[in-house]
Parts: C-alpha cells; structure tokens; sequence
C-alpha cells in the first residue's frame, strides 16, 4: 500500500526480523536507525529524513522485539512531530503492549500523534490469547484502511471468519483483561527471574536489557563470542536462544542474543540461563579475545536475511 | 517464488478475476491466451511460447471461472507436453474440480504431466465445506513447496492452525463424499434449471457455455449492450450478475455476463433469470444497434483490473 521497490523505510536497528524479511522481499531500501535503551534515536532519525525522503517508519516503540526496550514519552512526542512535519506514514507495530510487568504505561504514538501525522497502529491477539489463530487488527485513518482491504483481498480474499467470529464471542464471554492480567504476573515472575539469573550465572563482560514487558530480553556479548558456535555448543546442554545478527539490517557491531523469558517457569529459567552462563564461559576461557575476534569478524558476513 | 517484475505469464482469456489482481499487483506481463468452448487454445500458446519466455502458466482446466468449461483431455496432454518441453511451470488451480454433475472426471494436469512438466496444483475447501475457513492445498515437487512455504512465512507466518485442526477432525469423523456428493446433486439442479431458463427467457442473439460442473455460466450478449448499465437496471429488479469485461486482460471483443447457478434454489433461478431476461430485452429495444454499440465502445475503457 505503501511502498514501492527502492523506496526508503526507517527501520529500528535491530528491528523485527520478520518484519525486516517483508522489507527484503517488497525490495524496499531499508534504512535502520541506532537505538539505546529508550528506543530508536530521534537524532538518527531527524538525519535520517534531512538526508532525503523517507516513504514510511516502521517500529515496536514498546517493548521492542528483539530488544524489550521501550520508546521514551519525549521520544514518541518528538516522532510523531517529525512525521507530521515530513509527512512520513509511521507504522507502530504494538503486539505486546499489553504486557507490562513494571512502570507506567505510555501512550501510543496513534494516540500521541493526535492526528498530525499518520500513524498506522497494528496489534493481535497472538501474545494474548493464541499465535495460532492469526488474528489481528489495524487502527489507521479511513483511507489507509481502504487501501489495505483492498490489499488484502488481493492477498488471501479476507482472514478466517470461523475465528473472527469465535473470537467475538470469546470477548464477550471471557474476561480477558483478567486473562492478561494473570498473564503479566507471570510473565513478570519469569522476567524478573531471568534478570536475577542473568546477574548470577554470566561472566563479566556481558551486558543485557531490562524490559518493563513483553517476551524477550537482548545479551550483549563480551566481542570476539561468535553466536553461531555458541548457539551449537548450548543446544548440546539442551538450552537455546536466539542469536542477534539477523535482527540488524548489517552486520552488528557486537555479538547478541535475543533471550525468551514468558515460555518457561522460573525454576527452568533459572537452571537455563546457569547453563548458558556455562556454555559463555567455557567460549571465553578456550580462546584468547585477539583469537575469537578475529573468528567472529569472519564469520559475520556469511550471515545474510 | 517463481516471478519478477515484467516476466510473463500466460493466462487463460478471460480467467479468474482476482488471479488477475495478483499479478497485476507483482507486475507481471499478463499475457492472454484465447480460449473456446474446449479451454485453452493450444495453438495460441503454442504461438506464445514460440514469441519468447514465459515464466509460468496459469489456468483453472475444469469448470473454469468464469466460463464454466473444461479443457478437453487432448489439450490436457498436449499443454504438459509443452510446459515439459518449455520448461515453463503451470499453475493449475482446481477449486471446482469436485463439483462435476455431467461427463467423465478428467485427469489433473498434475497427474496428465506424470512429472515431465512442473505443475503446482492448487485447491481448497472453500467450495465444498466454507469459503470462510480460508483453508486450502498445493500439490507439488518438494523444492517448490519449500520455496512457498518460505514465501507463505514470510506474508503470514502459517494459516490459523486451530481451523486446520478442526477441518483435519471433521475430514476423520464427516462424510466429505457424501456431502460433496450432496452438493453435486443439488448444483445439478440448479445448473440444468439455469440452461432451461436461458434458453426460455433470454432473447435472441445471446449465447451461454453449458457447463459439466462448477458454480458459474458465462453469457455472451449481442453486441452494443452495455453490462454495465445493464447491471444497475437488473439490480433495480433485484437480480444481478457479473459484467464480464474484469475477466479479460483487455477490453473483450464482446459483452458478457458471469451467471452464479449454485447459490440459489431453482424457483429463485427461474424467476432471476425471467427478470433478466426482460430487463435485457428492454435494454435491446431502447436503442438501435449502431446507438448502443458506440455506448458499450466508450464505456468499456473506463473499466480496469
């Protein structure tokens, strides 16, 4: 609806691999911007769109994946200004906004926005009640919504009504604030947890997130780990994560991990995140830092999305 | 996975309206192929083959939509015979092929290639269980279906899994024969109700294909009446039909009607069909031939796909 091949999207950086995947295949150019810990940066961003025109930006301003961190509120204000201003379409993709273990919620750049700009606002109930339903929604202006119906029966006709109905009915039978409510409990317990395991079991060097919701957490490795070799090593102990290269549009500057803490209960994360913590270790002790730099720096560019 | 931008791809003329839409969507080069009572003419993709590459052929060779007919055995042969010698994949797409209420079952061109050409045979319950459960199958190599399963991953992750339990469960404890079987006697029906109303009410110098199966008849009208305002006067009766003009990839040689007998019982049929036809007789004695004729030559470029 929005883009055609060569145009130029923002993109988080990291960002959704899935999402960056979409971007490949549309053969957009995909332009990431830096993030911290508040989410992507303004800064790059402005530079960004000041370098030439920018066709859409596309970011999980909460609780990000692959990094569970979450957009600051004078962030949120100043890109919904900038996207105003550039007249840049922002998609605000929010599938785990629900889910906050700690601190207060924000509000959503459609909301933040108040009409400046345009801001296509994306959810679903796959964090909430079930992925394998696939059943979603979109809140954006009267327009964009006709553009994407019109997109989307040229896709797959419409989404299963079977579900869309059962699903109504569930909304209207189930409680499913109280549902997701047990469900922050949860997965906050894990969450906490993983951080508390994170802070016993990995070596020095190691640095992680500390989201406030949402599935996932992001390691950052001491250089020179290469995540492949490590991924190996730790599916032989029967413990596995995500590694972080194919979430940067590039090749990253340090080795990451993207870790799950909502599937398993906390005794698992505990004895998990020991295992790893293991694993990261023994990589460390069998190869001086100069040597596993230099395996790591050859093994990134294999990599490609 | 298997087009780019500006490949060409034969298609049946008319064929399927929102086939058509996809790969006007992926700009493709939709190259018509011409089509008869018997399907698609092997001479005009011979003659297509013979222009230059195609990247793919696309056809639905029983109870096409929107024309009812079926390709006859001969052209099955011959058409695998020259996709295998072309190396040119052919998507057959068979959501009607249950359907059959008159003839013999002809072979798939899937099993017709007996693997000499690469044919990815496409079908769905839509037709016999619910359109709404968006749930369907391909039959074809293993490198192929890998390469769709990619792309399908990369649009939607997977189709909702709980319907495809579901439909899994009701193919175990459901008579799906005997329903399909159900449905052939009842479509009969209505089909031959259709042929016997066209041929008592519709005036002099229209013609219909007399489909073996399916859900649609295709009509071909005297030249110079415009469907389309053929279309608002029927509605205002409270019938309507399918202007053909969509399901060509230019403007058609002559006016059409897609006609829909599957939907409605045979008395509805009957008196649809009646109200049509005077509403077609009118729209013939309103205007002279050569007044109409110059009214259908402006209006159809207006239509696109």
């Amino acid at each position: 609806v929005l883009l055609n091949p060569g145009d130029r999207v923002a993109v988080e950086n990291p960002s959704y691999l899935a999402a960056l995947q979409v971007f490949q295949g549309y053969e957009v150019d995909v332009h990431p911007i830096a993030s911290d810990d508040d989410g992507m940066r303004m800064d790059a961003l402005e530079a960004a769109l000041a370098q030439g025109p920018v066709r859409m930006i596309y970011l999980t301003p909460t609780f990000q994946n692959p990094k569970g961190t979450t957009l600051a509120l004078e962030r949120r204000q100043r890109l919904v200004e900038l996207a105003g201003r550039h007249q840049v379409p922002v998609v605000e993709d929010d599938p785990y906004g629900e889910l906050r273990y700690a601190g207060s919620r924000l509000p959503t750049l459609a909301s933040a926005s108040a009409g400046n700009a345009e801001v296509i606002f994306l959810s679903t109930f796959s964090k909430t009640l079930a992925p394998g339903l696939r059943v979603g929604w979109a809140v954006a202006s009267g327009p964009m919504i006709r553009a994407m119906a019109v997109a989307k029966q040229s896709t797959d006709l419409h989404t299963n009504t079977l579900t869309q109905r059962a699903l109504a009915q569930l909304l209207r039978t189930f409680d499913l604030k109280a549902h997701v409510a047990r469900l922050c409990a949860v997965y906050g317990e894990r969450c906490r947890t993983m951080l508390g395991a994170l802070q016993r079991s990995f070596p020095q060097g190691a640095q992680w997130t500390r989201p406030q919701g949402g599935l996932f957490l992001w390691c950052q490795l001491p250089d020179g780990v290469s995540t492949e070799r490590l991924l190996a090593a730790a599916v032989a102990q029967k413990v596995a994560f995500v590694p972080g290269d194919p979430f940067f549009t590039g090749a990253p500057a340090h080795p990451y991990l993207r870790l799950n803490f909502s599937n398993r209960p906390p005794e698992a994360i505990e004895d998990g995140i020991g295992r790893l913590g293991r694993v990261l270790a023994q990589a460390l002790a069998a190869a001086p830092v100069g040597q596993v730099e230099s395996v790591h720096a050859r093994a990134r560019p294999a990599r490609r999305l």
